[in-house]
């Protein structure tokens, strides 16, 4: 089969690799029919962070069931599935409590010894508790809109359940990138009544407004905080949510954070450490919550809204290529000609 | 009258000093009649924070009405009040979300320009919102239990209620200093099931224990991280207490962490924040909440306790002076001689 691979910086290839084949009894094997570049695989595509040279790549992905290990129960062959970027037993307690990206079995797609999402299969283990069903037919009407459930909607709604977002508030978003706009689209969801979008890309806050965003802030660093300030009154924000992953990010979050209120955060933590600025945290009781989202928790919920229409994270995908052309969807999100980038497989 | 000043490191006097005195029509000037030495008050005893020389220190006071503003309406001279270590104005939305201690009009005894606890007395501005009155015969009964309320026990409780400790719960606490007990105290209150305490003193562990802590961990660092894991099972703790504030507890707090839980933190922060290792809490998705503890909006439901007896944090005095040897009360507790020194005026 062909999948894509990592060889180093800049260095993305798609390749023929072995066809995913069941191993255990609890595996399925999953036909790609559409998968997707997420935000964190530019880290290692720009060498900021390593894989072994040949390594898979890829954790977002919807497919067709192809295949079936004997203890598999949940799903059968021809089944459309959603697939979260990590794998889980849906036994351990931390699944059990909804922290599926904790389980001591789970995995990511394109670690070491798995198959990556940017392929034309992937074997899916424990894919009883792992792999969400959807019908044929939601996925002809809309498989954009499902295919961002694998992470940056999920990513994006955890983002805003960690930051505490309640009916009513006031909410700042930092990041502009795909799943800061599902994290505005998630706080829209749970109610927020103001919605602060902190990105100065005109292609992307058009979507944020799209998404519920009631204010845009163009601005950077003290500035940024400065405008939301003004936008408030003073008070600043009741939930905040940062979604970029740099020191500067990190800073700001804070920064325009209302005392009391919570950092949800879910940029991958790149650079110094520094941007969580303790001191200013202890003074004004700002907390910090989130990290890596348990996407499996909260596929079935957010899947009920995308299918009856009530949300739709779709328009975050702004180009759509072929397997083959993956490398070049690389350069596209790079190079922030595409702000997400759909695979057709 | 009389009242204590720090003039630089080690070098802490009781001297003459003016009068306190109403200024404001909402003041009110507190008799003093019990004050106490705070473990952050050794931060610029030990010179690791700055004080303008002869600047007023002590932050906790019990007294009795002196004099009262013409706006005063909540307290009458001869009242025994409870001061929370800052005052506020109850009026803004931070008193009135509970977060006193962000209220713009809102201060901290020792300041420059206030008076500060360990004196013959003090000027209360706000005290209408401020002070919270007590039964003079509770203050015969244990009044160091109530002048625990205004400080050590509050932020005990604030750093239980920030790790969001539950009944049943296992719940761990860095640090055997005062704060500590009294968060052991706080989190049993709370129902904590089993409440381990981190600590080495053997006198602090004993108050740890008829506090309610079910177990005793003296090792530090990554000893006492695979102890905490031994105790629990592997499980770590669903919550957990920072109450030191440098860089070895608050790395010990996370590592202590199961995924998923929350850090309270109470211990004002020293040192390099690289304790808070933003990629482990990030990939176990571990919060941190707390800071300044807003003492006056938990006075009043543990004042309750105190009365009826159902929590008694007095233990943690262990050593009581009078006004006039309160240099003395420092050093015993810089050398550890004292957990917490009450000073009777």
């Amino acid at each position: 089969m062909r999948a894509t691979t990592i060889h180093g910086p800049k260095d993305v290839r798609v390749e023929t690799v072995d066809d995913a084949a069941i191993e255990q009894p609890h595996d399925v094997v999953v036909r790609v029919t559409h998968a997707c570049i997420c935000g964190s695989d530019l880290w290692p595509y720009r060498g900021f962070t390593e894989r072994a040279p040949g390594q898979r790549i890829g954790h977002e992905f919807l497919g067709v069931v192809a295949d079936v290990g004997s203890a598999v129960t949940t799903v059968r062959s021809g089944d459309h599935v959603i697939a979260p970027f990590t794998w889980s037993d849906g036994q351990c307690r931390h699944c059990r409590n909804g922290l599926h990206t904790s389980c001591p079995h789970g995995g990511f797609w394109g670690s070491p010894g798995s198959d990556g999402g940017q392929g034309e299969a992937v074997r899916v283990p424990y894919a009883n508790a792992t792999l969400v069903p959807v019908p044929a037919d939601a996925v002809r009407a809309n498989a954009p809109g499902l295919l961002a459930l694998s992470d940056v909607m999920s990513t994006g709604h955890h983002a805003a359940v960690s930051a505490g977002v309640l009916e009513g508030g006031t909410v700042a978003v930092v990041g502009d990138g795909a799943v800061g706009l599902c994290a505005v689209l998630a706080a829209h969801r749970l109610g927020a009544e103001r919605i602060i979008a902190l990105g100065r890309h005109p292609d992307r806050t058009t979507i944020a407004t799209r998404f519920g965003a009631t204010d845009v802030v163009p601005e950077r660093g003290d500035e940024a905080v400065e405008r939301v300030r003004e936008l408030t009154g003073g008070h600043l924000a009741d939930a905040v949510i940062e979604a970029v992953g740099t020191e500067q990010s990190m800073r700001t979050a804070i920064d325009i954070a209302d005392d009391g209120a919570t950092v949800g955060w879910v940029g991958v933590p790149h650079g110094n450490p520094a941007g969580a600025d303790l001191g200013q945290m202890f003074a004004r009781n700002i907390g910090l919550r989130g990290g890596v989202a348990p996407a499996r928790a909260y596929i079935p919920e957010l899947l009920d809204d995308v299918l009856t229409g009530r949300i739709d994270p779709s328009p975050v995908f702004d180009l759509t290529i072929s397997l083959a052309d993956t490398p070049s969807g690389y350069a596209a999100m790079d190079e922030r000609r595409s702000i997400k980038t759909l695979i057709e497989v």
